[in-house]
């Protein structure tokens, strides 16, 4: 089960109602947080996530809006006991200003920060997730994230039993990928199936790219940015951001299950006009708000 | 009228109800801002102050909760376009530290941010305040700021009547001090009388200290930090802070006319512990709440 909470939805500038981005995904136990805007370690206490379970804060871009909350957040967990080393993925090039920015304090830090280099490709890989970045195209080097939940084997019950499959001998066959049973060959794919895991994509910021699209293929959830509607497609342009038709066009050719709009631009104190322009292209679309909780 | 709204109000870690350390002073339309915790832009939006008022930002110190604050604030002020220069005093010796913060995203700034370092003695003057820096006893550097309203000539009406004066003589008398009136001779000080100026003295993060007292000497308004209770002293002496009854015997000492406690930790759900030990020793003491506003 993956829990995806959306800390901060802001554009460039916080509102009374919008926190500045960052999205938390926490998946067994522990916390993948996407972007680190200013103010996200208090936006944690307001929702109710324990921030200690913060294993690693992958960065979009080095623009302020997205990053400078990791000088406090990584400060206050060492206030509060951290031990673990604690990595900061960050754009290649950028590794300078977001150290400057992690070890602001570190005279008070009493566990490893480390900030590391991404390039296009895998970023992370564990049992549990694969964590993979994509260039965005926005006014910085910036990178999105594909977020894979591992795809699992799952036994189907009464042909398992057909085929006399019983105790230590699921964990054989898994580890064989096929057993002799009674004089019977039983491979493993006779007996199970492969459950995709789910896929989450972070696209922010940038202008719509078929490196997005691409990525975002089949995607469970799309989280696209969405700064404008379609009104202000020439800001969007100069400013190199989206709006929610672009978006929504984005998440319809990736052939994506469901969209969050994402990134809101101070302007839109209702959100209705942005949600109305993204449905007519893509009707699965939702505007993400500070607090907003999914599971997969 | 000098307006004080504290906007943050938290020790070293922020709280579901408390920010990141930061005082808004407005004076005739002006802000100055004392320290600029993590969130103070989104404070500002909060408790409904005008943030394009600020004319400079006085940090205490160069620890992350108190000015972290700068690099989002700056970059949302040039989004909000402004084009007046920003003047950010920091003690002597961190300004490098506070120049890469404050320049963050130099790229999308359109005014100019200038950070000056500071010692002890005035920082500011100008015909409405005057501004000093006194030395503070904190783990690092630390200043803390008397902002002393000017003082103000003000005419005794009856006795400027009787005198003869009227019209332009009040500006006359005002410039010469004294003026020739049916071939008398009127002082300017038989017809008025000085009008003290307020006096508020902010002093986090420290050690209860000499400095403090004799700055905070007859102050019409005393904020001094208290993170812990007298039962945490041996906390407040190794980190340098104070207690609610060492804030109060400085009150006390320094003949205030009213304390403010500040800067809390994040232990207090309840302050009443905290208040009750500094009004034994000091009667007229508050606890500062975020959005608390002091009208002088």
């Amino acid at each position: 089960m993956m829990k995806i909470t959306f800390l901060g939805t802001a554009g460039a500038t916080p509102t009374k109602k919008r926190a500045l981005p960052s999205v938390a995904i926490e998946y067994k136990g522990r916390i993948y947080l996407f972007d680190c805007g200013e103010g996200t370690q208090r936006q944690f206490l307001k929702y109710g996530l324990n921030m200690s379970k913060i294993c690693c804060i992958f960065l979009t871009h080095a623009h302020a809006d997205h990053v400078i909350g990791i000088a406090g957040l990584i400060r206050t967990l060492s206030i509060n006991k951290r031990t673990d080393a604690l990595s900061i993925y960050a754009p290649e090039g950028e590794e300078a200003k977001i150290r400057n920015l992690a070890h602001f304090d570190d005279s008070v830090v009493n566990y490893e920060v480390i900030v590391k280099p991404i390039k296009t490709g895998i970023v992370l890989k564990n049992n549990d997730l694969e964590i993979r970045a994509f260039k965005l195209n926005h006014s910085v080097l910036t990178y999105g994230y594909v977020i894979k939940e591992a795809d699992k084997i799952r036994f189907i019950k009464e042909k398992a039993a057909a085929a006399g499959i019983k105790g230590v001998m699921f964990k054989e066959i898994l580890k064989k990928k096929i057993l002799q049973i009674n004089k019977k060959r039983v491979p493993l794919g006779n007996i199970s199936f492969l459950e995709t895991g789910k896929k989450v994509v972070y696209a922010t910021d940038t202008r719509p790219c078929k490196s997005a699209e691409k990525n975002a293929a089949n995607a469970d959830l799309l989280i696209h940015e969405a700064t404008y509607t379609d009104a202000l497609k020439t800001f969007a342009k100069d400013r190199k951001h989206s709006t929610a038709g672009e978006a929504a066009a984005i998440a319809k050719n990736a052939n994506a299950k469901r969209l969050i709009l994402f990134h809101i631009s101070a302007r839109y104190k209702d959100t209705k006009v942005l949600l109305e322009e993204a449905q007519k292209i893509f009707k699965n679309t939702e505007v993400a708000n500070d607090g907003l909780e999914i599971v997969l």
